[in-house]
């Protein structure tokens, strides 16, 4: 199974309004609340491709209690450890006649200090009691006690922490995580990490994803994948073999999440020993399935089945 | 004491951003989740001013459960009925930069048809079990299943029930309302009936708020006070005499909750037997205090007496 870690998970709230105009009232004409957060999101996509998938992190207060309900609805397995901290929201506003959307994410309340090496000792109770093959940690950190957001010793070694869980009973770790959470987590050597060409350039401070991409392996990566929204993936391999892959159709939609669709798609990819070439193939054809959905973490395992034969996937060497 | 019904109360969530812009992705700065709804107001300002209080309503749900924590935190008694739908949230994004703010309003998930006579029953028991001198009925109603809105026939009678609850016990009762819902109240005969001067128009399709007032009477309110913003209040009683009373300056801050201090106000006097017309100046020197705070449902009492020197009461006949 795989098992994806959200470290600071968020109860995603959206309201449909007939238009947003700043500074007025609007009724809500529905209100939707699903479980969110990248990982969690991972978690779905790799539900709905019939991946044994457990999906955990730290969640609290009644928002917590409702991101579990949604999980149960949807029958994604998930075993969360208990965080003090209310889970928080993230608020949408999507207006009807535009078909736009207007986010508000709540920063979460602060963990204390003590309640990260919690979540990392039940990250290795799970991967001892479960027979996880691949494990994946995705998104943001939530803040830390003490400071306005997230500090910088904590984002140095959060994501490095749980990669060392995984490498410690012999499991790959897919890491998307982006600045400081990022380049803290290249220390503990993870298998893959996937920025998107903002995060990379944000993280490297390189314009050009190959140059970028070849810096974070220097810098510890093994595999990197960098994706670059509807031109598809490039990825970087241990052994300098590049690869590019790419949808030969542009799709309309929602792009939200197409990113976590990737991610699920290499790591199941990873479980299942593919081709590296063929988890790349596998990522460009979940995530445009993704792109095809009007939430994230959901695809619909035809459309990956349609899309698979438009991929193309070229490989050379850097 | 008074016992104060709110039928569709709200977790009311307030959003700092630092700008608010239209299809963009925002921060938010800072949450704030407060009990709300007129009713839960009209509690808030009489526990301020050390008025014997009990909140009812029927509150349901992971945001009911808030609701009740917050009015433990300040200290308001409540004893709500439980309902099966979750209690609704507001959400009202303010912007650091330009100081307004932009409201989304849930309307709350549908009621079972039977929900409705549980809370009257239930508001019944209150008054049986408490020494309740006016009982005060606000807001807005909740939906009802089988229906998009508030379905005509519920509205007709909700606030009615409300008031026949209270006059069986002998308990003096003050209304709240709009719309249909206020013109279904008069055919009980409610005590006290409060628009405000656009609730007036609408329900009447009258422009001058004394025949507007004058026809609500006709319908069977006994005393219609219209509440006017920064002009005070205009009140008619059954005699006919007529009230005018106002503020001799005028006040900045924030008058939403305002109206909701004038019910507190009205209904503090009755239950203390002030002379009518004394009622109606505590009603604009509580109003203009709730101005004075960012917060509906607040006041300090140290306002009100400061405040109550510079109201002038114009009593005159129709």
């Amino acid at each position: 199974m795989i098992l994806t870690v959200t470290p600071n998970p968020a109860l995603d709230v959206t309201y449909d309004v007939e238009r947003l105009v700043p500074h007025a009232s609007h009724r809500v004409l529905a209100v939707r609340e699903v479980a969110g957060g990248k990982g969690l999101n991972v978690a779905g996509v790799l539900h709905c491709c019939s991946e044994p998938v457990l999906a955990t992190g730290a969640v609290g207060g009644a928002t917590g209690d409702q991101l579990r309900a949604d999980l149960d609805a949807r029958g994604v397995a998930h075993r969360f450890a208990r965080s003090s901290a209310p889970t928080r929201r993230t608020t949408t506003v999507v207006s009807r006649q535009e078909g736009d959307a207007t986010a508000f994410n709540e920063p979460g309340a602060p963990w204390p200090a003590q309640a990260w090496s919690a979540l990392v000792e039940h990250v290795a109770d799970l991967v001892d009691q479960h027979p996880v093959r691949v494990l994946v940690a995705s998104g943001s950190l939530p803040p830390v006690a003490g400071g306005a957001g997230v500090s910088t010793t904590f984002a140095d070694h959060a994501y490095a922490d749980l990669t060392r869980v995984g490498h410690a009973a012999g499991v790959p770790v897919v890491v998307d995580a982006s600045r400081a959470a990022l380049l803290g987590a290249l220390a503990a050597n993870p298998d893959v990490v996937k920025p998107n060409l903002h995060e990379l350039r944000e993280a490297t401070g390189v314009d050009d994803p190959l140059a970028g991409a070849k810096l974070l392996q220097d810098r510890g990566a093994r595999h990197v994948v960098v994706s670059l929204g509807a031109d598809g993936i490039l990825a970087v391999a241990p052994d300098g073999g590049v690869v590019r892959a790419a949808l030969g159709q542009h799709l309309r939609g929602n792009p939200t999440g197409a990113g976590d669709a990737a991610v699920a798609a290499v790591a199941a990819g990873i479980a299942q020993g593919r081709e590296w070439s063929e988890c790349l193939r596998e990522a460009v054809a979940w995530s445009a399935a993704a792109v095809l959905q009007p939430t994230a973490g959901v695809v619909d395992p035809a459309d990956i089945d349609r899309l698979r034969a438009d991929v193309r996937v070229e490989t050379t060497r850097s």
